[in-house]
């Protein structure tokens, strides 16, 4: 029997928990397009109150609720805020501007994933016909590219206290916002107050099969409600998604912290391994950036050595490997994967790394792969 | 108690049977966006085969499936040719333009859903920089607004051997072509074989609770999964809902021929009410259209009346009105069903209809509400 | 020497006046994307006037003159509501939907050129998430595709009458407004009182070079600048276009009823001829539309035919051709022009006209060419 | 009488000359969307000839000349690499998004103009469904904001050897390019031989009242053609502004030398006044950037100074003042504006510059005005 694989490729990986199953086949269920699904009114009902919003939708993914929210803020003609390393920009296909005629307006991300304020202040276009229209600020938390980093409440706070004096609405991917409300061990209402809206996921590390929540003001979320359906979001007995999207949102949120120590403990074990290079520090939630620092092992080498060890990761950019924690990771698990780390660095190229890649079929594209 | 409702509003009002529960309950999952869903991918080995198509794709909704199709068959510029009548055109809120730069170039409908070749023939624009460029043709099978017309082989042929002509690929919003198997009592394939392209949906008289199919050629297949994620439709652990999808496609899918004969049973009692117009002749799938003629009995009036009987319809345009048979009505609801119609139109005006519609908080839009 | 054509193929051949090129080696010029083009503010301001609105902006082309104003209304997921002969929908390459989002919902224009209230009525679209938002109405005026039709005041006020008690604004495609003007014989402004915004063509029957204008409210038009901005229409020593601009405002204007009543005898002329079909009742501007009847002369042939005697039309459909007059046609050209197709019908294709077209290179594209 | 203002705030402020001005009055025209206007045509001859490339098209504006080359290179869901100073990005109000689906992947510009190779190179996105594609890279040569910078020959060659291993094309904003090749003393050629496709404005500084040209491949040219038509650049007797047009690609262009001296001069003598601080070697065409560094002097209040003594510049920025040389600037006027800029900057606040402020009605917006 093939031994089991501690897979650190992410937390999109998480499989639905027996409760969630249970959850699912119990499912009271109804015609969400008519709004008749008792489960999704449910869900929707407890998501905008755990916010602290008027409203909330359930989508069927996080890119959907952050371009549904990207169009439901902005006009054609538009442009966002937003930082270099954001989902928004990097992994959701320039959806904004080959479907909503929204244009980019990059920031470069601080390593914390924050946007400084004075490059926003410089950023806003002034109207005039030569520019786009400046219409919304888009932030990330927890930050998966800036390695899981969480945004500070004081940032959050300094950052609406300026969008609120230029009328800017402040938009929030927050996929991860529960990782960032354990970080801080804080509601996560206390985050979701200082934006207008707020996307998150079910999935990921609250462990749902499919779906994820926009939330804010009434008038905002009838709007998104348009923009789902003619995207293509509007589903039917979505009770059966909204079942185990109430136990993420409560038991499972409850247990991140868990993910949160077992990320530290890996960024610990990695940091004594010579070859690896880490800021410990840096590690605030389930997410483990480090660099592979000996020029003679590929990026693809050492995940490929990884995998003959049963152990996965994946590449995050230029000699840059991402580790995610989550449910179905243990502490043992930890210990398991910076042996094997520990070992493959060691092994190096001597071992026939290379014919290993060719025979799992490894390729990197340098984006490293679909890297929620 | 409260007595169970007749509930002939829609077939997407179905509930997912028992052994669609259990299938969930035990689905094999994995993340979908790595491709590593087991249940998934057999799915959609299952549909591609069953359409005689190279590929098929799992996407949330019958809308995103045609949104889908339409952005991988056409570029920014293009328009499509669709029936006045089609879903596609009427109640996919503009997606295609809104989203996709594309033109909706329109065709009235044949009252049994055909777009006439001749009219198709004087549509296409020719190459020239005054036009937008003709891409695609879209047809819809059954057709809902046609009452459930079913489209013949003969036609599907006669059309397909046009377009070839021009090379203008054919994409068949099939979101109810099981019933139009059913129907012609052929495999769905000999129905999809005359298509370039197809999306159908799992929901609707299959009764699984979320998704639909898009298939085709590879290459197509390549273009609509990219479009998918863009929009947002790229779900996880997939597999909980593409195990009911299975049994939708296979046991749900040989049950329809049930349907459809209640339709008929409906559709001649009714035929014997005075006060209700409707051709018998035309249902041929699980659609019943009919016209109410007394003039001091509007369409709120009617459907209130209905609703305090415990059955329910929905309007269908101006004196229309439309009901659809499905797994969850029997023999005996269809009984139940001439009798309240009968009582209603025998009732009038006299009982205090227009105080059952302030009850209920009925009101027409002229649309029918959400109808697929 | 040659002989001179008669160009009949359209009034966008027109040159210039005399007048027009001293205007123009005169005009006084700024910088019209500071607003400092005297010429061009004069001109705005004199269009404004003349229309009876607030204000007024010169843009390259009518095409851009009703696409600014179609983005000036409508958000991105709206839709207009539109005539299936409407030079917007027939000959503008679909840039509503495929540049601005904006769907074409298309109602069949009668033959005199209006779109039926009735029909208006029933395709406003309800408030619904399945429906795009109907956010304008367009008609045209005179209306080209429909043979020069003048829209009447009475239908104008009832169609405003309909508009604002569903406050949906209307947009008059006016290319030719100012025949339809003189065809009534009353100011333009009696025209566009009825309407909320209004593009018109400086170019064609008036004769300048280049230049159509748009008018309407203070604030739509401030909305127009910003996407002529965009579009790529802000010019900037626009006073040499704009100065021969008000002679064809002013001057030009007055001497359009010659065109139209050299149009009525061409009409005339025509049909005396056995194998021409034309209701000489239906012309009331300065445009003709002829059916060609005898089935051994193609359209082709016919035009090529006539081109052998100096004399040129086209084609504008099936059998039907089209004839525009304007300052450069004289009444003696009317007559050449009635003998030459007299000539060519009678000569029909005894005489070798298939080797005059493959002489000329003509090649119908069933479009009828560049038909404005 | 008011004395003569020398007016430095832009070229796009020229007059045409009194040859132009003949031109215009003497153009053999026709109708240009049939493709008769025979000024045009030589137009077009003529640049496609000057740049080396198979085609070219006139355009009303450089804008639209740009717009519609990234339309024809572009699908929906493109993104096009860009210089965050480029006027691409700055100042076409996010057209490319908004009409095109493209999205904007910003590279921060070089001070000398120029997108650093390591920069493009990590830019280009992999072929992924996460991912926008890069289907464009976009260049500007003299680059405006970076204060007419003038791209070597070397970078020119070694972008295009980098672009080429990728297959990528490269477009150049080339608004000013005859200054770039005046710069370099090499014909323009010699420039555009780098580039897939090249956009230049007959306006600017080679006087042209209106007009740009897009040169590049025949198919690529017809492609723009379709684009300028649905943008509604399909101008008429565009011969009228097309005889201007040739007269600025030929003896216009001959006399750039003589802008970029006066440059030189303006620079040199304005690095002699305290209070005003630039970079003398980096003037090399026609624009002069430069900083005010008096904290008590506003950018309003220096330029309302200037204002008053006749003299005209604009803001560019914060602290930064922009100054471009053309034709109707002269020797003298640059003596006449140095010692306007050294009177303003010693006069400073004391003499109620801010009542001139209020008198003139200027105000920052931050962004400097129209700023081409």
């Amino acid at each position: 029997m093939a031994p089991r694989t501690v897979d650190l490729r992410s937390d999109t990986l998480t499989h639905p928990t027996q409760a969630m199953r249970d959850a699912m086949f119990k499912a009271r269920v109804g015609d969400d397009v008519y709004g008749e699904d008792p489960t999704v009114n449910e869900l929707q009902e407890m998501a905008a109150e755990m916010m602290g919003k008027e409203a909330a939708l359930l989508v069927p993914t996080g890119t959907m609720g952050n371009l549904t929210a990207i169009l439901a803020h902005c006009e054609r003609g538009a442009e966002i805020l937003v930082g270099d390393e954001a989902h928004i920009y990097v992994y959701e296909a320039g959806g904004a501007s080959a479907l909503g005629g929204v244009a980019y307006h990059v920031i470069p991300n601080s390593p914390n994933g924050e946007l400084p304020l004075p490059a926003l202040q410089r950023a806003v276009r002034p109207i005039d016909q030569h520019a786009a229209r400046t219409q919304l600020c888009c932030i990330e938390n927890t930050h998966n590219r800036c390695g899981g980093a969480v945004l500070s409440l004081q940032y959050l706070a300094s950052l609406k206290k300026w969008a609120d004096t230029r009328s800017l609405p402040i938009h929030m991917d927050g996929a991860r916002v529960f990782n960032a409300a354990a970080s801080l061990d804080v509601p996560v209402s206390e985050i979701a107050k200082h934006v207008t809206t707020i996307q998150f996921c079910l999935s990921k590390g609250l462990a749902a099969p499919i779906g994820s929540m926009v939330a804010g003001p009434r008038d905002f979320i009838d709007k998104v409600h348009r923009w789902r359906k003619m995207l293509g979001g509007g589903m039917r007995q979505a009770g059966v998604i909204a079942a185990p999207g109430m136990i993420a949102m409560t038991d499972m949120a409850k247990r991140l912290h868990e993910d949160h120590r077992n990320a530290k403990l890996l960024a610990e074990g990695l940091s004594e391994i010579e070859g690896i290079v880490i800021d410990k520090t840096c590690v605030h939630s389930n997410i483990v950036l480090f660099v592979l620092s000996p020029s003679d092992l590929s990026e693809d080498e050492f995940l490929a050595g990884l995998q003959q060890q049963h152990v996965r990761m994946i590449q995050f950019g230029p000699r840059m490997i991402r580790a995610v924690t989550h449910w179905q990771i243990s502490q043992a698990d930890i210990d398991i994967t910076i042996a094997a780390v520990a070992s493959v660095i060691k092994q190096g190229r001597t071992s026939g790394l290379m014919s290993a890649i060719k025979h799992l079929g490894l390729t990197s594209n340098g984006y490293g792969g679909p890297a929620r």
